[in-house]
């Protein structure tokens, strides 16, 4: 298991409650691929959602993201934490 | 005071080291500004690195940053956590 970062453009305006509906619906079907979502962080402003997860692979992660109907627009391992 | 993340592209092949002396020399000049940074993400093949801080602007992260040596490619408040 490692920890990804990923990233999600175009979400201008997401409220507290979508933030946390899309996040419920990634919980909802993480255990499946064996991911673990973590944290999220939201710029309503720009759009840009942050995602901080655990999992096996990239293509996991992404894999919840797609079921959840919010797929990512990049997702990087982040080995390295401080 | 928010929260705030922020993304340092080009630093390809970084190594735990690297990152963490960093994070210390973020840490040794953000009490000036007002800026406190919690955590931090690194990707060596991609080069990205996350930092999210507690700060009192994204111009405060930024000069804590510039004065640490590595500028910012992109700063965003994140009003919204989960």
């Amino acid at each position: 298991m490692a920890e990804y970062m990923d990233v999600h453009r175009g979400m201008r305006g997401i409220t507290a409650e979508q933030l946390d509906e899309a996040h419920r619906a990634d919980l909802a079907v993480e255990r499946e691929e064996g991911v673990h979502f973590k944290q999220a962080w939201a710029d309503p402003d720009s759009g840009v959602v942050y995602c901080l997860s655990e999992a096996p692979s990239a293509e996991a992660v992404q894999r919840v993201h797609e079921r959840a109907g919010h797929k990512a627009d990049e997702i990087h391992p982040v080995p390295l934490t401080v």
